[in-house]
């Protein structure tokens, strides 16, 4: 229908465009049926292109001349252009960074949400998210081991979560240590850390050359025989430690640190322990793979992104402390009386804790999934995706072409093409394939460097992904090697 | 369809559940004429309920008890569940917090974001993304009245807005004065201002107290005549001021700063001059109200939030440097060497200047507004919500029951009832009123302090509501004073 206001209506022909809802309806049923056709050819489809890259400049040279034309523009000429020129995650070939395709259903939620676009910072304008708040992020405390004191809420993306935990650990320490030189404050963390972690000390001021960074071992994971060697150097440089992070798991290998040797060494010196479980977190839902996080249970705080392969989309973090008074640390300051009012420090507040003042109501996304499908999907995709990695692995490994990084821990395989040629860098061999393998666009994977050098790098993030799938990958790759100039 | 892999066939019945393309097109439908039925009765129908407000404790206890039934749960049910106990903001009641009731093709954005899901941090998973940010950002610097140096782009709501400009201000005046006591470092802000400015502080782990907050006039602008009295005080006690921020506009009453004085006095004192406009910048697109801005061309950043007037969800924040080096700046650190590797600054890898690292594309909002209707729909609302406050606070003028707090200078109005009776507290009269009109729920509004005084505020956000609506409010609030016991 069309809203005529009386005394607006020569002045509002665009507003009432925009809400007619016949149109609004056309729309959506045209758009839910091309949503639905990508997500059945991704599932049905090998050969269906991940990526049609184009360079930044050509990019921007067809969205300059689309920006250009004179409105309207048809909605589903726009959208098909987004999807031709993005990358399409719901293909079997997306192996690339850690966002997955999204569980259709919260393709509807992120609607909804959308629709809805209550900002739950307080109470009224989130009744139902506080709720649904409250409740999921129990049950995680609850999963990962901790007690009926934890607390929790989701914030916006995995660095914002991080410094959320990194800033209350640090005014738990200033407030017990309120003379210690703030330039002086450093953590122990994992040189295979995710940057989010050093970026916490650039936001807050203190030289991230503070930080103790930790050697890896063989398997990317913290070597944490030199932890003692290490605070003790750093100590006596007078530098003041007030935390140590650990990994679960790295960026680059998806290797998990001992979170149990982490929680002991943090309870002897008296260091807050946050877990960085970003990534695989996840794995609390998966009876096989839970134990690779045995200790977070003694961890002051844990965040995990709902937006990696819990197949939430982006961003959707829970951040989750031991105890309600924990979470209240993060804004607070030395000169506050932190629990003086309690009547503002109710759950059902969320903002308080919380960097967002607008909160996005994106719980609602794993709320759904659980009463749709119960937790237990979560654990079914970890284990598909954990279970696939090691698939994998073991075909590099059996694979004379091919080198494996590590063996993997989660879902992520790092590798390389082997080359015995002596006028052929390996680094240049396998950044060519990689360029080759983005160029044919089927698959679309990543790359990072491993001691100084350079390896292809998949995360499985698509459930139905299958090993034929990465065969054909590695037949790919071979293909493109021996095209390689000298070879 | 069901897809059923070959080895894991037992293990994924969710998956394959969760992913049945058929089920998801039904949904999708359902949901579109749910959705549409909203908007359609938000608009024509006056007496629909806004909010139907529950205790915390009541909220929680059912979705307690609804998170404990055994899945599957029918999405419409949920769905039904979840709309009937938030707040609807398409309601023509709507009247509270600064979040819009979403354009419909929004909506639809969303769903197709969450389908993408491209974290647009590096280049190729947001091809588009990145190419969309650059030609909207740079459409908004040429409004402003930016030069050709400008560059902006997205971040997760205003209080990370402001937060990555001061710290760009930050690292700007450390870089000029490397020696500067960090923990004297002070900013100057009108007392009005968004409590994410102070935040910003605390995160940065300077005392919030270094703040020279800035009296502000009767109406609640910044006083600018003390501006260089304050100064000189703080430069005496040894604070550092490196930003002065204006507010564009003010949070409680939508008060507009001085942005043109500011620009001058930033520019005598060798300031970063920040304007937040992440409420009122929206109206740069206005041809009456952009004058409200004059000065932000001066600005070294600004940021507005295309969730507030721009009709976007929740959150989508435009950050906006004078230059691409200042918007650098953020997350560099003392020892930097900013500008060595010209390939990593380019502006396809927003992940560099943002704090997201999966970072979503919630461009594509405003791209598609834009190339449906025109950049004027923005202007049109702005137009219509600014001129109905005029229009409401006229009537409240004129009406002896009411107090307004201040003239409106944007779509906020702040009124009170009177009342002449001795034994008659007016705080708690307003706090009575406004539980009983929350407890109606046709109409949703909230609250503010001012000079002391508690006022009913109202954000006109609906482009829907009418004069009559407010009337209808009016009413209903003298009903409810008339009942209150006393008078």
């Amino acid at each position: 229908m069309i809203f005529l206001c009386k005394k607006h209506c020569p002045m509002e022909s665009r507003i009432s465009q925009a809400f007619q809802t016949g149109t609004f309806s056309e729309q959506a049923i045209t758009l839910a049926k091309r949503i639905s056709r990508e997500i059945e050819r991704g599932i049905s489809d090998p050969g269906a292109r991940t990526i049609a890259y184009e360079s930044p400049e050509a990019q921007l040279r067809f969205w300059e001349e689309d920006s250009g034309k004179t409105p309207p523009e048809d909605l589903m000429t726009l959208v098909n252009n987004i999807i031709e020129r993005s990358v399409n995650l719901h293909r079997r070939g997306y192996l690339g960074h850690q966002v997955p395709p999204v569980l259709p259903v919260n393709i509807l939620t992120a609607a909804l949400m959308a629709f809805l676009n209550n900002g739950m910072g307080v109470y009224e304008m989130g009744m139902t998210g506080n709720a649904m708040e409250k409740i999921v992020t129990g049950k995680l405390a609850r999963r990962f081991g901790f007690g009926n004191d934890a607390s929790g809420f989701v914030t916006s993306g995995g660095t914002l979560g991080n410094l959320t935990a990194i800033m209350a650990a640090r005014a738990w320490f200033l407030k017990a240590h309120p003379d210690a030189d703030y330039q002086q404050l450093s953590i122990m963390v994992s040189e295979q850390a995710h940057y989010s972690i050093e970026r916490t000390f650039i936001v807050m001021g203190i030289p991230a050359e503070n930080i103790v960074k930790v050697p890896a071992d063989d398997r990317f994971s913290m070597n944490t025989d030199i932890l003692e060697e290490l605070h003790s150097r750093a100590s006596r440089e007078g530098k003041e430690i007030f935390a140590v992070v650990g990994c679960a798991c790295s960026t680059a290998t998806g290797s998990y640190d001992d979170l149990e040797t982490l929680a002991g060494f943090a309870g002897k010196h008296s260091l807050w322990f946050h877990v960085d479980g970003a990534h695989g977190g996840a794995a609390i839902f998966s009876e096989t793979h839970a134990g690779k996080l045995k200790g977070t249970e003694k961890a002051h705080s844990v965040i995990l992104d709902f937006h990696k392969m819990m197949m939430a989309p982006s961003l959707s973090t829970a951040v989750i402390f031991r105890s309600h008074q924990l979470s209240l640390l993060t804004f607070s300051q030395k000169a506050d009386y932190l629990w003086e009012s309690r009547e503002e420090d109710e759950w059902y507040h969320s903002g308080k804790r919380t960097f967002e003042c607008t909160k996005p109501m994106s719980i609602m996304h794993v709320y759904t999934a659980m009463r749709l499908y119960g937790d237990e999907i979560y654990g079914e995709i970890v284990d598909r995706l954990y279970g696939l990695a090691t698939e994998f692995a073991d075909r590099l490994r059996q694979h004379p072409d091919f080198e494996l990084a590590t063996p993997p821990q989660s879902n992520i395989v790092c590798f390389r093409y082997r080359t015995e040629h002596p006028d052929i860098n390996a680094d240049a061999l396998n950044r060519h394939i990689l360029d080759v393998i983005t160029a044919e666009g089927i698959f679309y994977l990543v790359s990072t460097r491993l001691n100084g050098s350079f390896y292809l790098r998949t995360s499985l993030m698509n459930p139905f992904t299958t090993m034929e799938d990465l065969n054909t990958l590695l037949s790919g790759i071979t293909t493109a090697a021996r095209k390689y100039p000298g070879s």
